[in-house]
Parts: structure tokens; sequence; C-alpha cells
């Protein structure tokens, strides 16, 4: 029989364990978790340490019980310590028990996602010092924010922007330190203006061109030293990014990509036969550049299981690339983003356009409104659109999408004109703020 | 001096009066306009009766002084009574005055709008008794409302179902009498079934499949005589649709489309030279048809207006046509759809697939979400999109749009599952509902 083994039980993982199994019901799959739990919503995380989610479980989608009805073998606990490719076998270290073992198989998932980058300080290894990337990471976070008064977050992306938020729920006060010169640096400027007004009137203080020194504290941390002075803070979030888990790929002969996450084509395929990757250990291409992309979140994860957990089971589907669209909600704020900032085309030494405006998410005399903040970049000579930056609240982001749709067709500025958008009072002002925008751009 | 004309002075009329001066400054502007007020939300009536919007004056866009420092000349109270085309002249009524003059025109824009359907019942002219679509209509709904206990609506389209939620705000009991067997029969059925729970969950009485025979009553209304028997009402709302006011346009040889409203090009000029039409009184090409549409909502005679006005004033514009996109707001429930229905896809003998599917507007582990309902509905041989209809709640819907737009591109279904949608725990499904529709597509 015909055996699929997955390295990493989380999105990419078991979406490519269910998918497989479900496409060839023949196979044997087993999937192999390092932490204690498997299909677990990592994206969650921010929320079950600020509470909202009350048990760390209720972020699993599927218990191993579950998959095991479905014919799967879920193991968490376990890691995967070695590969032997031209034998097809691997070395299993279960973790609970303490024992080795070997298992074999004729397909391979290296889904072995990603870890948080540790910066070499001094003082990074005291005790309240946490990254917030696995379970056991939230659990231990949460506990430790119940006796804390005072945070540290270092980096100020998403997982910095929604563990301010988090912290400040629990009644913590919260200094975010950004070594770039903003707050959400992937961002335009207006974008982080927002956000940086955002914090400022929900308490967080921002210090932004700042760097992280040391780590100051006997066993526990009690402060941070940085370039702009010292912080107190009993707990620090270090959130200055992500790296592959490409090692144990690397070692038995995957290749890597430009990006250092692992290179695939459209079926996930690695350049080893029978070996794939998915997930945020490997890489995508970028749909306006037609570049190798690292977009590791969790729709893209499952999406680049659910692909090669087809393609294993004998079906077909490909997975053709991302555009970068990301949403995030900071307090009362939601910030969306599809395809190229404006800084990030400039780079590229693309001439642009833009049009930046703020209109409303409602008509004007509908009680309860919210401002809209729109920006479109798009090229200066066709008026093709490159991306968009929405900031606004709950839902209402969610414009964002069309914005990626038009992107994945090509269209224009004048295309995004031209879309007859849903309107209605409670919904948007009789000019939709996308149309707005299309309207100012030239 | 070049003067510009226009007949109507709402949406689509003062659009095309603002944005003719801004195009052309040395333009003369005057436009006339019936009721007490220009440029007014009309959309936004029910949510002014319902008492969200405090005054009827708040829907007004802009007053007739605003207007004047832009150099429009806009005139309440004025009507239109009669045009002589081949001497460019026009009878107007200063309603107020009682006294009539002449004016005329270099260039005119037909913007009269629409108004109610109003059977020929028994009793249809007792006290009690109203339409909605002007803001005098607004008023006296209001006023009555104030005095009723039990409110009678005929017809369950999009205003018959918002003007029910704003009656319940107010305290009133409602019956809401359809003809057609289900509420919102423009929708499919699923769509309207879900809706159906929302009013009875909310205390409305439906009666489907039922017609209205008589108005019962000495000068007020006390009841609607139906063919499910009698419904004791003191207020009686008719909702059962509105017609284009195209008899002005028609009696100086403007010519109308099929659909009844006047046929106009991608500039908005009709068969007369210099004469334009722009709103509810004109047609729409649908983007997916190629047949004259009529949509008589405000963001379409918004379009209309602005590309009228931008031609008048020396400009280049098109207003290509439209997909039939809508929203609406009935009770927690946001309905939205865009394209054809299944049902008229069917009645156009097109062979067509459908996906269905329930979801919900965010991660499984986040509080207070929602469910929501998606409905795709494709060409079967090529899966191209022909249209969606989401039942949901507050802007979760808008994903509405991210459809429309890849209709507007000709996008298949497949495109739809290749889209880089946003995603975070408070947004979304890790599968975006819009995907997992996808995905089920066959």
């Amino acid at each position: 029989m015909s055996r699929l083994v997955v390295i990493g039980g989380v999105a990419a993982g078991m979406s490519a364990a269910a998918k497989a199994k479900r496409t060839n019901p023949d196979l044997e799959v087993v999937a192999y978790e390092r932490t204690h739990f498997v299909s677990y919503g990592a994206c969650g995380l921010p929320y079950f340490v600020a509470g909202e989610v009350p048990r760390v479980e209720d972020l699993v989608a599927r218990t191993p019980e579950q998959f095991k009805k479905q014919g799967i073998l879920a193991l968490p606990r376990h890691e995967v310590v070695e590969v032997d490719y031209p034998n097809r076998t691997l070395t299993v270290r279960a973790l609970d028990e303490g024992r080795t073992f070997t298992d074999r198989f004729d397909h391979l998932v290296v889904a072995t996602g990603a870890r948080p980058v540790v910066p070499d300080l001094p003082g990074v290894g005291l005790a309240g010092v946490f990254t917030l990337r696995v379970p056991e990471d939230g659990v231990a976070v949460r506990e430790w924010a119940a006796r804390a008064r005072r945070a540290a977050i270092v980096g100020a992306g998403y997982v910095g922007l929604e563990m301010a938020e988090a912290f400040r729920r629990l009644g913590l006060a919260v200094t975010l330190i950004e070594a770039e010169d903003r707050v959400m640096p992937m961002a335009d400027p207006e974008v982080s203006d927002q956000l940086a007004e955002a914090l400022a009137k929900n308490g967080v203080e921002v210090a932004t061109g700042t760097r992280v020194t040391a780590l100051l504290g006997e066993e526990r941390v009690a402060a941070v030293e940085t370039t702009a002075g010292r912080v107190e803070a009993e707990l620090v979030l270090i959130s200055v990014g992500i790296r592959p888990n490409a090692d144990l790929a690397k070692s038995f002969g995957v290749a890597l990509g430009p990006t250092g996450a692992i290179r695939v084509d459209e079926q996930q395929r690695t350049n080893l036969e029978d070996v794939y990757a998915a997930g945020d250990v490997a890489e995508s291409r970028h749909l306006l550049t037609n570049e190798p992309y690292w977009l590791p979140l969790g729709d893209v994860a499952n999406k680049h299981g659910r692909t090669a957990g087809t393609v294993i089971g004998g079906g077909r589907a490909a997975f053709k690339g991302v555009l970068g669209t990301a949403i995030t909600k900071v307090f009362d704020r939601t910030v969306a983003m599809t395809g190229l900032t404006e800084q990030a085309a400039r780079k590229r030494g693309l001439e642009v356009g833009t049009a930046a405006i703020r209109s409303r998410d409602r008509a004007h005399y509908m009680p309860g409104g919210h401002p809209l903040f729109v920006k479109l970049v798009y090229q200066a000579a066709s008026g093709r659109l490159l991306g968009a930056q929405i900031v606004g609240h709950g839902n209402d982001a969610l414009r964002i999408d069309a914005v990626a749709a038009l992107i994945h067709k090509g269209a224009t500025v004048e295309d995004l004109r031209a879309l007859d958008l849903a309107y209605a009072p409670p919904f948007s002002p009789v000019w939709d703020p996308l149309l707005v925008a299309a309207n100012q751009a030239k």
C-alpha cells in the first residue's frame, strides 16, 4: 500500500493529509507534529492570549481522534529528526516517550513551518522573554501576562500589532519598539500613520526608530535597554519576523529558493521526486512580479496543502501563486492590503501612479459610520492595478478582495472605475470608496 | 454662454450639474427639482422613517446654497411641465409661487427619476396608504407611523423588506404581503428562505402567495383585504415596484428602450441631439447579457450623472453598464447579489452550474461570528461566472464585490478558486467562504 508521510501537522500538513486521503482512500497517511496539537489555527494565538478565545484547544480544527475516523494517523509530540531520502525512510522521535523509530514513505510532504527570529541580544534567554508561534507559546505568554503589569513588544509587524491589542485588553501597559521609523513598515507610510494614531488612542507607547540593545534582569526580565532609553517590562515579546524551518529538508537534498524557503512548482513538488513542500516552509510565486515570494500565512498554507494532497492522491491541482493579500485588526482599525505597496513598487523601479482617499464606510447620514482610507497603486503608463491598501473598521476593509480580484485578472484603474459595486446606505456611500479612489487616479 | 438645464435635481441630476460645471466652469447650469429637496439620498428614506436618521434634511448631500457657491442654480419646487425641443426652450412651473415661466437650454439632462407603481385597488386613495419615494413621503409615513399600531406592507422587494425593519423598530406590528410565493422573489429561493427566517425571528408576519384585493376603511385605512383573509392595519405601504418617469421626455420625442426607460448610449445621450438622460429614468446596459437593463439604484444614478456631466462639460467619459449588483440589510441579515441569479439564468435558457455553501464570517474559534451563505452561478460548460448571492451579516457580504470584479473581467470559477483573498481570524475562516463555494463548484 502506498504511504504518505507528512512532516508537520498544522495547516498545510493536515490539509495535505486530509485531501490526499479523500482523493485516494487507499493511501496510508501519517502526520508527525512536534507540538502537542495538530491542525490548529496559529493565527488565532493573539486572540487566545487576549482571552477572546478561552482555551488553546479551541484553536484546533480537528483532533487526532477526528483524523483517525478519516483513516489518518496524526501524531503530536513526534519530531522527524532525519530523512533518508534514497531509502525513502525517516527517523522519528516520540518526544513524550523518549524513543526513536524509523518509518518509510512513498510520498513525503514537508510542512515544517517557520520559526521566529530571535536576535542575539544579551539577556534574550531571561524568563519572561517570549516569541509567539506555537500553542505552547500562547499558553506560556498568557500565563506570564497574568502576573505582569508592563509588556514590551519588539517588532511592529502583524504579530506585534495584534499582541499590542491583546496585552492592552489584559490591562497591561504596552510599549511597542520598532527599529524602522514607523509601525507596520511593510505598508506605505499613510497606513503606518493611521495605525500609530490607533495605537496612541488605545494607550500603547510606540518607540519607532528604536533598536533593542539588551534585555535586562536577574533570571526574569525586568526591562528592555534600547537606543532610546530603558523600557521597564516584566514581559517581552519578540516579534521581529520568522524564517522557514527548512533545515531538515535541506539536509536530505531539498533545494531552497532565493527566499530561503523551499522551492516548489505549481503542484508543490520539490526538486526531489515524491517530496512535496507546503505551508510556511515553502515558497509561492508572486502573481504580479512572477518571482518567488514567501508569504507565510495560514490561508496560503491551506491552499498549498490542499494542492499537494490532491496531487499525491492522484488528482489534478495547481497553486498559481499569491498577491500578498493580508488583513489584520489593530484595535478598532482594520488594515488590509494586496499586491504591491507604493514603496515596494518604486523599489522595483516601477513608474507608478497612486491615488489615496479618505471616505466613509456608509452614507453620510447613517449613524455609526467609520472613516475608510483607500490607496491604489498602479502602473503610470498603462493604469494597470498593482496594489491597494485599506484602513477601515471591521469588515469594511474586505473591499480589498475586489481589488485583489481585479489584479488577478490584470485589470486597470479604468476597470475599477467601471465596477458595479454593492451600494446601500448602511454599507457604503453612494460612491464606494474604491470608486472614489479610482476616480481620483489619473 | 452655453446653458445646461437639468430636469430633476436628485442623484443623477445634481451629479450631472456638478460634474458639468467642474469640467467646464463657463457653463451656466440650472437644475429644476419638483420636491422640496435637491441632492438627497432617497435610499436613506427607510432609515429616516425608522428614526435612525433623525431629520429628513440629513439625507441631503448638498443644499441649493452650497450649489450656488459652485455656480449652480438648483431650484426645488420647480416642475418642468413642457419641453419645446426644436426651439430649445422649456416651461417651468414654480410650484410655491403658482407662476410659470420659460427657460432655454443648449444641453438638457432628463433626470426625472421613477415613480412608485400604485395598483388600481378599491380604497387605494384612503388616508394612511403610502408609497415611499421622495422625502415628503418619508415625512408623511413617519408621522403616520407614530400614531399607528399595525402596518401592512404590500410587496416584499428591497423597499418592502427595509420598511418591515423600519416599522418593527418603531414598535409596529407588521404584516408583509407578497403576491409571489416568497419574499424577495428576484433572488433565488435559498436567499428568500433565509430572509423569511429573519423576518419571522423579528416578529414580521409574512403572507406570501397572497394578493391584495382591496384597502378597507372610512377615510382612513383600517385593513387590507387579501386572497388569504383580512389584515388589520392603520398604515399601508405599497412597495410593489417603480416605473421610470419618462412621460415628459417621450412627449418631446425622446426614444424609450425596451425596458420603458430612456434609451441612452455610453455617454448618456438620448436619440435627440443635446439631450441626455441619467438616473432612474434611463436604461443601462447589462454587462453579462449585453442587453438594455433598468437598474434604478442610487449608485448607478450617480454614475450616469457624472458621465453625462463630464461629456456636456467637454470631457470624455463612458458608462459601460451594470451587473445588477445590489445589497440590502434586513434586520441582522445582509443580502447581496451580483450578475444573474440561477432562476434568471435558466429563464434565459443558459446551462448553468451552481454551488451553494454555508460557512462563517470568521475563524471557528473567534467569538461573535455569523453564518455566511454563498451561492455561485456559472456557465456549466466554461465555468464562466454569471452571478453570486450572499446572505451574511453586516459588511461581511461585501465579498460580493470580489465576485462582481471577477464577472466584470469575464472570469471563471477557476479564477475565483485561485484568488488570494484577505484572511485573518476576525474576518474569515482560513478558507474564505467564496473559496469554499468555488472549491465546491464542478
